[in-house]
């Protein structure tokens, strides 16, 4: 039997931000390669070879829904990609904020209508795609509109959640003026799906950043920079207490939670042994880890595999101190894409633009980490490709 | 049967390195707090409550084999604490280093005769003690110098490797003057260990860097930071080639890879994506994890049996694409205890600095790990508590 496949991490950008994103003269911006023609998006201050050339993948539903097709996708939950309202004004933000979620509810009823006629899935046509909303998370915007903002994306029928990167209002995730959002998050039920951006790489503290002088690309700050802000802005979190205090609170974790699994034993025993810290929490850090969700976009069945021990060991550092259950740490990791990023190359690393008929490798990584965990079972494996998510979302 | 301990990261600083902290009024520095006369040593530039306060521990050869006794040591490879040189001008490194490998010797000699009255291993007292030289890597410094000190901590009966940090000469691990480096390494079969220290997080593209404003102590960048600069500059080596060049190098790898294992399917990943680096390694960059040693200072079973799943895999992306053998994985790492960093402390937090009789958590969290690995036979765990350092350093 063909196992449901449900990507919960899909990107892509709204028309109305192309458009906004086009008519910018200073990153993150799209702008027109003289020489090839191409266009290019480019979010850093200081970007690789002018950015990463975009096409209709990153706006058309259209693209979109042809390869959910391709690639058996039953159900996505798209969401915007970084960055994005981090860089407006507080006024622009509410606006945009609005304006998207209305656009994203919109993409969601114009797949509807391309699905009708598509063959190959069990799930209704009108169930096939639904959007994480976005929050106007920037500087200088008013708490209050992003309360307001969780109670718009409840009301919406196609909208089950909210993305958001790792600089809140300017101040990161661990800034005390966002606890009306985690306690509305978690009343409403709603799945807050953390993402990275920015990516680091310019330490100060070394002469030539953390990522050097050499040529390697996106490579850095897309294998590593990303997931160590994804890892420090949730444990950020942790250390607050916010999921003290709001235990309910549904965080989803991108790139299977960035490198905090692994490093979460490290974290309790620094935690442990530092007289800041150490008498804040109600749990050992390594408790909270039960707490989240997480995508399994790790492109490996060992990490994979580590990952998911790693939550379901949560309850041993819990109140009543139980057994470790891999199984717990099956049942909150999530299939995706991370479409339209890691489209299909050719020999020589050029993007493959004409992407109509090409199986995205990326995708096929992700589908066969899973399905290649020597210790999951067939069940395990089902779930985790979609049963999860079904639950999770309340497909 | 008692199983052999081999501590494989274990520090110090020599009684000559700490006049020359004492005498300093900028950071690196050892001062005294004038509220209640402890001795603080502060690392970088921005310092937490002005350091951490260090004592004897840090320094006395007796401390150490009081320590080693205790936790019934059997061996400690002992290496600099950082900064090491970092902050030296080149000539002072130069002298520095020849000075400290002659301080390490004569250290590994006292320590010698301090076991002659001990009991409790079956090690002579003369093997019990070893250390890491240290190389004079600064800005500044010519390479020939480095290469220089390499033979002449060959030449040293009780030297059996060199500790480094990520900075190289100034422009980190993958900077092409280092190459005569790795080649002499190579050659001579020494062990570079490789150690953070920067702990990054002051990052330029977040306002707040990357740790935010709230008060973690040293949690955020002992934790992470130190894991993801490893992990960075472990990437580093691997994308400039220095493993394809130098297949026999020896570069153990502190904190059991930091943040890399978990994250070495999105850098394959990555990799095969970016048009720079795709065609330019040999091998997938998971090969390379299989080239690495690693210590098994993780604090936790689960992470260290999915570090040694993650290096046993390495064979499957190398030339002959053989299975996955967590084995290999296995024989890879090697117990460790970052003494006399992770004191015991007191319900609130404080050192204990009367600490001749505390056993310390960090040491047994690190034994226990290694103990309760479910996967892992008892000839495993000997293996990484001992043995396999043993055979790593000719011991």
């Amino acid at each position: 039997m063909k196992k449901l496949l449900v990507d919960v991490h899909s990107h892509i950008y709204t028309a109305r931000l192309v458009s906004l994103l086009r008519s910018r003269s200073v990153n993150p911006r799209i702008h027109r390669e003289s020489s090839d023609g191409t266009e290019k998006l480019a979010i850093l201050p200081q970007e690789v070879a002018g950015g990463r050339t975009v096409g209709p993948q990153y706006w058309d539903v259209r693209n979109k829904v042809s390869f959910m097709q391709r690639h058996a996708i039953d159900v996505s939950i798209v969401s915007l990609a970084n960055p994005w309202l981090d860089w407006m004004d507080a006024k622009q933000a509410v606006t945009s904020a609005r304006e998207c979620n209305a656009d994203l509810e919109e993409y969601c009823h114009q797949a509807t209508q391309l699905f009708e006629d598509a063959k190959g899935s069990s799930i209704q046509p009108e169930r096939r795609m639904r959007a994480f909303g976005i929050l106007p998370l920037a500087e200088g915007v008013e708490v209050d509109e992003v309360v307001k903002c969780l109670d718009a994306i409840k009301a919406a029928p196609s909208l089950c959640g909210a993305i958001l990167g790792s600089r809140g209002l300017g101040r990161g995730l661990d800034d005390p003026r966002l606890e009306p959002v985690w306690e509305k998050a978690a009343e409403l039920g709603l799945v807050l799906f953390l993402h990275p951006h920015y990516g680091l790489g310019s330490d100060a503290s070394q002469p030539d950043g953390l990522w050097g002088q050499q040529d390697n690309g996106h490579v850095l700050p897309l294998a590593l920079g990303f997931p160590f802000e994804t890892a420090a802005a949730t444990t950020r979190l942790i250390l607050a207490g916010v999921f003290d205090r709001h235990p309910q609170l549904r965080l989803l974790v991108a790139h299977s939670g960035g490198a905090l699994p692994i490093l979460s034993s490290r974290l309790a025993s620094c935690v442990a042994h530092d007289p800041h810290v150490c008498n804040r929490l109600e749990h050992d850090p390594r408790y909270y880890l039960g707490k989240l969700y997480y995508d399994a976009v790790a492109y490996g069945p060992e990490e994979l595999e580590g990952v998911a021990k790693i939550i379901g060991r949560a309850q041993r550092y819990g109140p009543r101190a139980a057994s470790a259950d891999v199984k717990l740490g099956i049942a909150r990791m999530h299939f995706g894409t991370d479409h339209p990023f890691f489209p299909p190359t050719r020999h020589d690393g050029t993007v493959i633009t004409d992407d109509q008929t090409e199986i995205w490798r990326s995708v096929s990584e992700n589908v066969e980490a899973i399905d290649s965990v020597s210790s999951w079972s067939d069940a395990d494996k089902h779930a985790v490709l979609g049963l999860n998510a079904v639950s999770l979302f309340g497909l």
